[in-house]
C-alpha cells in the first residue's frame, strides 16, 4: 500500500487524498506537522531532502515529491487524465499556473492568516501583494471559466483537483470569491464529481 | 511551423529554444519585450490570458502556455523523455521544484538585479530572502548530484534543461556558485550534450 506523508489541513496535501479517494487507490497516512517542525528533522530529510509535504512513499519503496507531480503519477491511464499530447499539456499548463501564479499567494495567504499564531503582524508587509496577486490568479480562472466547464480537455482532471484544493478555502486567507460567479459554480461542479471526499476527510 | 512568443534574455524561454534546437524541430520566434509592456497589451492577452511568456502557437493554430508544460509536450517520445511512468513523474518532481523553489527566487533576483534598471533599490527589502531561498534551492541540488549525474532518471531529460536556464545564470542575481561543485560539473555535462546551443541563440 501506499504511504502519504501528509498534514491534513495542507491543501496540496488534500489533492492527493481526493485523487486517490476517486481512483479508489488504497492508501495510509502518515501525518507530518509542519507547525511543530516535523518536516525539517533528520528523518524525515533523509526521505525527501526538499523538506516539504505531501510525500508519497510507494508501495515499492519509492518516494515521490512536489504534489502536482504525484498527482500526474497517480492519474496517468485513468479517467482523471484526458488522452492525447495536447490534453496532457493542457492539464499540465493550469498544474504549473497553479504552483507559480495561484499556491503562493492564495494559499501562503490562508497559511499566515489562518494556520500561523500570529501570522497577521509577522506577515503584514506581504498580504497586499499576496492578495492583489491572487486575485490576479482568480481572474485568470474567471475568465477561463466563463467559456469553460473546467480547466483542461473539456473535461474535470488533476487540473481541476490542482486548482480546487486551495481555491475551496481562498476565504482562509481572506479573499472574498462572491465577485467570481465561473469560479462557484465550477466548484459546485468539482463537488459533485463522483467519489468527492472533502478536505477532513482521511481513508 | 510553430511560433515561441519570447524574450531572448528569458530563462524560461531559453529552455524551449534548447530543447527544439535538440530536438531539431522547426519554429520561428515572435519577440516579445515584457520590459516594454509587450505581454500586457490586449492582443497579447487575447492570445495567453497570463500575461507572460513562453507562450508556443503549434502549426495546429493551438496555444499552449508555461514553460514546463510546453518542455513536456515537446519532449513526449523523444530521447528528452525518460520511459516509465515513475520516471515521468521524477521528471515532473524535479520541473515543479524548478518553479516553485528555485524560479521565484534565483530567476526573480536576476531580473530585478540585472535586467531591470533600479530594481535593487526597487526591491531592496527582497534580496536577502531571495538569496536564502535560492541557495537552499541550489543545496537541494547540490546534494542530489553529489550521488546522481543528472535529476530525473539516471539520463539527461527535460528537468536538466527545465533546472539549467537560471542555474547557469545565476550569477546575474549575485549567486556565487564557487561551492557547489556538483551543479558544476552538471552544468558542464548539459553543456556537452548533444545539440547544446546557448542562451543567445535563435534559429
Amino acid at each position: 500500500m501506499h504511504t502519504l506523508y501528509s498534514m491534513q489541513n495542507s491543501g496540496n496535501c488534500y489533492k492527493l487524498r481526493l485523487a486517490m479517494a476517486q481512483l479508489s487507490i488504497p492508501f495510509e497516512i502518515h501525518d507530518v506537522d509542519i507547525l511543530k517542525g516535523e518536516s525539517r528533522t533528520p528523518e524525515f530529510l533523509a526521505l525527501n531532502p526538499n523538506g516539504k509535504v505531501p510525500a508519497l512513499r510507494l508501495k515499492t519503496g519509492q518516494l515521490l515529491s512536489e504534489s502536482n507531480a504525484i498527482l500526474f503519477f497517480l492519474a496517468e491511464d485513468t479517467p482523471l487524465m484526458p488522452e492525447g499530447k495536447f490534453c496532457r499539456a493542457e492539464v499540465l499548463q493550469w498544474m504549473f499556473f497553479e504552483q507559480y501564479s495561484h499556491e503562493p499567494y492564495i494559499a501562503v495567504a490562508r497559511f499566515w492568516l489562518k494556520l500561523m499564531k500570529g501570522g497577521r503582524e509577522l506577515k503584514r508587509d506581504m498580504l497586499d501583494d499576496w492578495w492583489e496577486r491572487g486575485y490576479e490568479a482568480l481572474g485568470v480562472m474567471e475568465r477561463h471559466l466563463e467559456t469553460h466547464d473546467f480547466f483542461a480537455a473539456g473535461q474535470y482532471s488533476i487540473a481541476d483537483i490542482a486548482l480546487y484544493a486551495y481555491t475551496h478555502v481562498a476565504g482562509d486567507g481572506e479573499f472574498d470569491l462572491s465577485d467570481f460567479p465561473g469560479i462557484n459554480a465550477w466548484m459546485t461542479r468539482v463537488q459533485n464529481q463522483p467519489g468527492h471526499v472533502a478536505m477532513d476527510w482521511r481513508p
